[in-house]
């Protein structure tokens, strides 16, 4: 399957990665950049915070220069999140500075390879006694899991041998050290992503003992109770994190079997990384065990613990999940690389089971929490995205130091903006899925798509517009296009006939050439938190096709929680091509309530006078200088 | 002056400390309670739980057994509070048991002491090289000062020479280290309370080097930027709170000198204990520059720092205070000794100016966040006071779990159990104040005093009813008394001629006999938050008299959030004896909002259905099992 996307939305996101994120984050990683390095949270003093210094870790691994390792553990990732984005826009077209840059990279990353295949610039130049020793907290099997993800695509792109070599090096040199068999570790890394690059390297290269590494890390993750614990205990390097053998086991998903876990746990980023994993193996192995606790783990995320931004991780405590219902706006998580994390599982799912839901939620993510993560600019990212930000409170209350109101240029712990890249650099990969006979739109993207005998182009302004026409052009056999009808979606038309099934319009296509039309009814609607969500009583969050709108102080004013929208006052379109990236805003009449004097407590009901309320998508929130910003609105 | 207290209400609480708290803790404090000590938040392992110990330190440092200290490095304070609080006690009446145990305790600690008068059992037992230099995080002086208010007690209650003499010895030692001059140490401790000791040694014994000592602290306080982490740098002993001397210097009130300051700032319970020192400096001396910093410090606390229940500290994150209008009602402090030194500074306030501001902010914090830090069984206690509390967050919320949905048997950290128990005992002393020949009766409670040629007699069943009658016996020459118009009351009718100033209502008293009726309109009344604080938008905080209420689960069912009070609707009060204590309880028809389906986010609106509300007084809540806790509710 080939896809390309001409929407003028994603295009334009695209080229912000292409000609400023990747140059900028070469820059950085590069120790060119002239950039202030935030801290993820006030106390997070360990956070390297001077500089990147991930390609010079490599030329000091790789003996073409001498120095100490500077950075996080798992710095290494940034320079293999940063080569996949960019082998995702070579896909995309020539671009010979770039692939200069890239060939230096992988040359570069196989010299830092030792002769054995071991792959981490942290215990290379720092601790090579310790080398799978620490795996709670050493990070080296995610690094390792990156890089395959990183080198698949890029031989993909590329067809480059070395890169292809070097990975499987790797993926093998893994294989003789962890596994079942008597003298290997029998144990997994503290967070999950090997398991990825590892299923990846499969896909691509058919190579059994790739699968069934990833499966032993899958299905024995939770069975090992003590393991990480007992290795830092027979080992006496200085701990990178000290005291994280101790964190609860569901931090690492290790409390209990994945094909046992009732509810999503733990750290969300490898809560999802392990939820993408576990159902690329169901779609690959037909694992039913596996399926239905995917299945089960989805309906818990979805269902009562994922944000309306599509972001998930309720606390900055371990940056986790917390449990059923519990969604603060203020103070949760919603880290970048959970919501792109979202979007992985989603298409997983997806290859596993064609149930519209899944590209709901695949869409919903990836429209709001992950685009949120990137400023229009290209250069300034959120680790973390709230749903509501007050800058004094960000500024002021320990509890809140994680919510920045704007995004800093660089994060110390880097995994987000590479994350976010990649992501977006691959989302023409995203959009349709060829089953059989059949061609699935997940997600509605002027573009066109040809696979075998099948053309399908796609015509609309999506996501600003629901009216979308499809060209099918088929050489071959009859074949039928399925038509997402998206969760949000109330009224729609189709000028084919059509059978509806999963949420999804099957249009039959024959030899020839067949259009559809289709309109989804796309208009401001208010949604509400179920009632169990204790932080979004009273409110409302008004959405417009797939984006999730929010307030924000520059367009209403300060104080947004003494705001109020009317019950059944109309809420209007307008198209603003002059604010950045040209969005669809929304307005309504609204209220502001105020104190009648000073005092602290009175008797005295609020004053209330009419104001205009004005929102802009959720996800270009943050690009017009520090202000509030609040989703859940309330509703009067 | 000499006062004595007939209400049936503070009689309970007053007779809950002597026969269930006082006994209650004297077993915990020789370790024969049979309880589970609660750690404060799920992280502070450090927190020692097994046992008290504190009297059992006392024997160690005495040298009568031997053995290891155990505990908080102020654990001594336990003792002090206790022995404060048994002493009070003893001057409402004979109790030849209790007699012996606290004759027990003053002959102990005066075994401790060393013969240069040093007393701290943790330096004396643990590390006797290091007295004095850490005073960031060894608590010595804070510890001096409470033995110091405990021995002015008890020599009050029952002139015992002994606790006298070791207390002179003890602060005479303090000076001999501690001031200006060459060769003293130019510092102060960590947590302030040795200033307020001192200030009481000096009003009862007229000893001027006990006020210039007190004066030296708390003038130097903020003049000596770095003075706790030389200390620390130029001291070998394993730290107490590793890393306690990098804290921001807010934390202690070390960032400006007192009187520069602009805002109440830091650990809100040393914040307090500053201030009530402060302004007893400022009432003893007349010093007009601290009394200006009193009054702007007041001033922000109460008008943008406060809690509707008198509660502060607005995190936990040093248990501090944070800014102006930040009052989150569910991962606040509310630490009660806050409260406790709330009513503590009050008092001083009204000893510098007769404002019934003061008063009003002493009857607030009193009669609700510091009596909720108690069970109704006296052997139950509060350390943090949330204004909303769900036990599933608790639990689950790594962010909430320093937010106790029940009260703990005794806590790891037990400052607040014997603070409480002192201020109930010596609640008499708050009641009047004599300024020349005018009575203000601060606080409305059944109760007479007498001092010189004046009686008063007060009947009422305040807090449950606002009727009060005064009967006034004046053998001497022209009087007034000063009759508090509490802040909470809109209307009321007094039976004599008055003059209003300062929120008193003057009455003449002449020679022989005067009686006076004031009639306080009390009613169920809705209070609203200033537009400015986020957290209370929307809702409403019920209130009656100077009680502010609460919804329970155990009354209200599930998800308290879900409820709304139409906003005209009538609120009623009943008088329920058989809820624990004996309370008026409110009850209106209310809506209960529920979700039309299970769907996490949906375009349905909530549905509504009518329920009864049923609101307790907030000091009784928790009493009930482990239930959702609101103050703030949704009014429609």
């Amino acid at each position: 399957m080939k896809t390309e996307i001409t929407s003028a939305f994603i295009k334009r996101y695209r080229s912000i990665v292409r000609d400023a994120m990747l140059p900028f984050q070469w820059r950085v990683l590069n120790d060119e950049a002239d950039i202030t390095i935030a801290r993820e949270r006030k106390n997070d003093a360990g956070i390297p915070t001077e500089k990147s210094h991930a390609l010079e870790n490599f030329r000091i691994a790789a003996g073409r220069t001498e120095g100490e390792f500077y950075g996080m553990v798992f710095q290494d990732s940034d320079v293999y999140k940063w080569l996949e984005a960019a082998a995702y826009c070579l896909m995309q077209g020539d671009d010979p500075a770039l692939k200069k840059k890239t060939e230096y990279v992988v040359d570069l990353i196989a010299d830092a390879q030792e002769d054995d295949g071991y792959l981490d610039t942290f215990f290379t130049i720092k601790e090579p006694k310790h080398k799978y020793k620490r795996l709670v907290e050493s990070h080296e099997l995610y690094c390792a899991g990156h890089f395959m993800e990183a080198a698949v695509a890029y031989y993909e792109a590329t067809g480059n041998q070395k890169v292809m070599e070097t990975a499987k090096k790797l993926a093998d040199h893994i294989d003789d050290c962890f596994g079942p068999e008597k003298g290997k570790i029998h144990g997994y890394d503290g967070h999950e992503e090997v398991e990825i690059g590892l299923l990846r390297m499969y896909h691509l290269l058919g190579e059994e003992k790739y699968l069934k590494l990833a499966e032993y890390f899958l299905l024995e993750r939770g069975r090992h109770p003590g393991f990480f614990l007992d290795q830092v205990k027979n080992d006496d390097m200085t701990p990178v994190f000290p005291g994280m053998e101790y964190a609860p086991a569901t931090y690492f998903q290790d409390h209990v079997p994945f094909v046992e876990a009732e509810a999503a746990a733990g750290h969300a980023v490898r809560q999802m990384y392990l939820c993408t994993a576990m159902a690329d193996l169901a779609a690959t192995t037909g694992n039913e065990e596996v399926k239905a606790a995917c299945e089960r783990l989805w309906k818990d995320i979805t269902n009562r613990q994922m944000y309306i931004t599509g972001g998930v991780g309720a606390t900055v405590n371990g940056e986790s999940f917390t449990f059923d219902y519990d969604l603060p706006n203020d103070t949760m998580y919603c880290e970048t690389c959970a919501a792109v994390a979202m979007v992985f599982f989603s298409r997983q799912m997806l290859r596993m089971e064609d149930s519209a839901d899944y590209a709901d939620v695949m869409e919903r993510s990836f429209y709001n929490c992950a685009l949120a993560g990137m400023a229009l600019d290209g250069e300034h990212f959120f680790y973390v995205n709230p749903l509501e930000v007050d800058p004094e409170k960000s500024d002021k209350d320990p509890g809140k130091s994680h919510v920045k109101p704007v995004r800093p240029s660089w994060l110390g712990c880097a995994c987000c903006p590479p994350n976010l890249a990649r992501l977006i650099a691959s989302i023409d990969e995203y959009v349709y899925m060829v089953k059989g006979m059949d061609v699935y739109v997940n997600l509605y993207m002027a573009s066109s798509m040809s696979d075998g005998d099948i053309r399908v182009i796609q015509e609309t302004d999506y996501p600003y517009s629901g009216s979308i026409k499809l060209r099918v052009v088929n050489d071959g056999a009859d074949a039928r296009v399925a038509l997402r009808i998206p969760g949000w979606c109330e009224k729609y038309t189709i000028s084919a006939p059509y059978e509806l099934k999963n949420g999804y319009a099957f249009v039959k296509c024959p030899n020839g050439e067949t259009q559809i039309t289709l309109d989804l009814e796309m208009k401001p609607e208010r949604n509400y938190a179920n009632a169990k969500v204790s932080e979004d009583a009273g409110l409302t969050a008004v959405s417009y096709g797939p984006l999730v709108y929010c307030l924000e102080g520059v367009d209403n004013g300060k104080y947004l929680h003494d705001l109020l929208l009317p019950s059944e006052e109309e809420i209007k379109t307008h198209r603003e091509d002059d604010l950045p990236g040209g969005v669809v805003t929304l307005t309504a009449d609204g209220i502001r309530e105020d104190s009648p004097d000073d005092a602290l407590y009175s008797r005295k009901k609020k004053t209330r006078t009419l104001q205009e309320l004005k929102w802009v998508p959720y996800f270009s929130w943050g690009n017009r200088g520090e202000n509030e910003m609040h989703v859940w609105v309330r509703e009067s």
